[in-house]
């Protein structure tokens, strides 16, 4: 339970990482504290304090009793109780919990709708993973309505930005094409490890600022959980398949 | 207190109203609980149990004992616990709560900043009080940062939208101008009587789409708490007054 009065809860005043456990053992820690540290100087919150991070992110799963498979954990900081209104007070006093459940299968083929709702790429928190993550929500759900599985999101200059829940890439020929992170796009731990691992693939990898109609190739979206998920369709239209789609899921996990 | 799961504290999926208590005497409550309503709808929640938070909200001075003079009646409701990650559960159990504290004095002069984060023009969130209230607050740092008190936001268009707590109005000659609702402004209560209220004072009222360097003449903030709040300052600049903003902030009241 979390005070009626914490700012998480009344101004999504806060970050989260969710970071994925197999068998008990929980993948890329370090990176993804160095992201919830990062997110903190960017919101001009406390220093994230690691240790205390770490302790909660490893035990997650054994507390939950998920030790075996798939396991997702979820780390969520807080800006903490007080101040007045918007203003924080003086010295804020952060809280961390941390929350493991079963995790979605990796690389389950997608289904995706470009949503009505977009990224606010004026925003620094649209490269972050904070809790005030409405729009994100409200993407899924034209998604679900339409009988699909992701939303891809454009921002308000009418680029592509990512998924609801993921970072978006298009593979054709031998250009690996993303959106920009200033297009309003977290910076997903897997879409860095795949972008490091482009060149070494054969890859020409760039990070583009360019509306849906660029979309071409094989499309691709990412994150933590799930890894490499090819789109299947998009707004009702096929998509092609590319067999070295393998070689990249690897390099994101 | 509340679950650690509810998807108010996790993703800032819900919806807020902030009410002006006098003498413990809420006003305008049933404006507040209709725009409440309309919220819940625009974000697919449950319809809103008026009844439950008919109750809480007038419960709430008293409970805090706040009876005597100005307080401010916090009412939050949360899309409840559940769900997959973005997903809400099939049929979602929304959480009401209402608190109480002492409201800031109206009318009190402010000085402005024009802050780097802008509004997301491009989501419903951004005409709603929703819980993802992060793009405000850190508008807010920045205004305080400057040493100012409050931060104008532009969308990313480049045109005004809003304070980071308030409407955004200016009054020149017979011409009174507000930000359009699309330029992704909440739907101000405080702003919608000021409208109303205008040709009666002998004013012609404008809901536009322009940059800041079309303010002019007397400029001022309007929210519930605070009513009508003449703008003194803007990035070192100083505003001019105007004596009619006192038949304004009756029409506001």
């Amino acid at each position: 339970m979390i005070p009626l009065n914490d700012r998480g809860l009344l101004l999504g005043d806060g970050l989260f990482e969710t970071l994925l456990a197999l068998d008990g053992q929980v993948r890329h820690v370090e990176a993804h504290l160095d992201r919830m540290a990062a997110g903190c100087i960017a919101l001009g919150l406390p220093a994230l304090d690691r240790d205390l991070a770490l302790g909660l992110v490893l035990a997650a799963p054994g507390e939950a009793g998920l030790t075996a498979g798939r396991a997702a954990v979820r780390l969520t900081l807080t800006a903490g109780s007080g101040g007045r209104g918007l203003d924080r007070p003086e010295a804020p006093a952060c809280v961390l919990l941390a929350s493991c459940a079963p995790a979605p299968p990796a690389g389950a083929p997608a289904r995706a709708v470009v949503a009505s709702v977009r990224r606010n790429e004026g925003s620094p928190a649209s490269r972050l993973k904070t809790l005030s993550y409405l729009d994100n929500v409200l993407a899924r759900r034209e998604a679900r309505a339409a009988g699909a599985d992701e939303a891809l999101m454009l921002n308000n200059q009418g680029h592509l930005a990512c998924a609801s829940a993921g970072n978006l890439f298009w593979l054709e020929g031998e250009t690996l094409s993303t959106p920009a992170l200033d297009c309003g796009v977290l910076a997903g731990l897997a879409r860095g490890r795949i972008l490091a691992a482009a060149e070494g693939l054969g890859l020409e990898a760039r990070e583009v600022r360019v509306g849906p109609e660029a979309l071409a190739g094989a499309v691709f979206l990412t994150n933590s959980l799930t890894g490499v998920r090819p789109l299947v369709r998009l707004d009702g239209r096929d998509l092609g398949e590319d067999p070295r789609l393998a070689a990249l899921a690897v390099a994101a996990g």
